[in-house]
């Protein structure tokens, strides 16, 4: 299809499907002339998928483009040891939650202090955790600035936050389509990001659900 | 306190301060001079929370000046009547909830069709909601990018994740400290900002301790 199809198809404007081409995030479609390109269903859902990262997940091109890369780096795909092939896809999932959250997550300016705050909320919750995880550093400038107006979270709270992030997680897990390592890490990393809205839009609606229950008797 | 010493104590620049000041988010000190104005516990409280709703909540200044006056107008306060005081807190919280939520979601454009992903996800979550709440049009935006992705969620995951949001939100609500309203409001709308990240970090940790025990099985 020509790009002006590509743009109808997903509902992205040609200058913005340039925008991406140029800036990385989309191939390039196949020269048929001088001035134009062919595309396929790949870009139409790689569109769709770009469009997902930065409306729902709200992130900048930078980010979009580094996750794209964690997609598209498939190092373990050189052996091909039937018997490692179900360990290889998950030390590559593993990896590809790692390359996700780092690239969900500003790196540290040089000289900041340890995460110490966090690394005690994570011995209270007993997961043991390697002190350089990107999302340790997020739950310190959270607790941080909980701190900082005096609104930090009991020890009870902390658990049961943890225990619900918990059963959350596993349902992830649990919920993984397919089995190529390829499907995989895409679902990993794209879960990531576009599950977190989902989940706090439930928190809010949960909130109100519970305060409507405690707030007004039934009437009748 | 002079200036300065504001500064000094909360670690904001002075010239931050006084955007703050002429945004409307921080009171004016009382003036002691021409050039001068003293500043006392209050600012140093109310700056610290400016700073956690935009570092840890990621807010912008009109999304925090929205919240900051919610926390600011006792409407109930005027009766006075004993025996309906539990009543009017109850009713307080529950609209400082919905105006918290309010002001942290974009408002729709006219014409916007309903968000009916959103309450059929609802029905089978089983939680009654009205069709304008804010949060709804969230869950829809997010429940949209997953579709255009296939990774929709199914009912089973819907469910789990329904049930962790309940967890924490009724935590939320047992966690409130102090009795007084204007606490308990400031708790809630301040709350629903600074606890997100804390879940957002804690699921990315959950993540990684779930796919850890899954991974590499135990070496000894």
């Amino acid at each position: 299809m020509r790009i002006s199809e590509l743009s109808r198809t997903t509902g992205v404007t040609v200058a913005t499907i340039k925008y991406y081409i140029r800036e990385g995030l989309l191939p390039p479609g196949i020269p048929v002339s001088a001035t134009q390109a062919e595309y396929d269903g790949s870009h139409v859902d790689r569109l769709r998928l770009i469009r997902a990262l930065v409306d729902v997940g709200r992130l900048s091109i930078t980010t979009v483009r580094e996750l794209l890369a964690t997609l598209e780096t498939p190092q373990e795909e050189r052996g091909g040891q039937k018997e490692r092939e179900e360990e290889a896809i998950q030390d590559r999932v593993g990896r590809a939650v790692a390359t996700a959250h780092r690239s969900l997550s500003p790196r540290p300016p040089a000289g900041t202090p340890p995460p110490e705050r966090a690394l005690a909320a994570m011995a209270t919750i007993g997961w043991p955790v390697d002190p350089q995880t990107p999302a340790l550093r997020e739950l310190e400038t959270a607790l941080a600035g909980l701190d900082a107006v005096q609104l930090a979270p009991s020890e009870a709270t902390l658990r049961t936050y943890a225990a619900a992030a918990l059963s959350v997680a596993e349902a992830d897990v649990t919920g993984m389509p397919g089995r190529s390592p390829a499907d995989t890490v895409r679902y990993v990393v794209i879960g990531t990001v576009l599950y977190e809205p989902v989940l706090i839009a439930l928190r809010r609606l949960a909130q109100r659900h519970v305060f409507q229950q405690i707030g007004s008797p039934p009437r009748r």
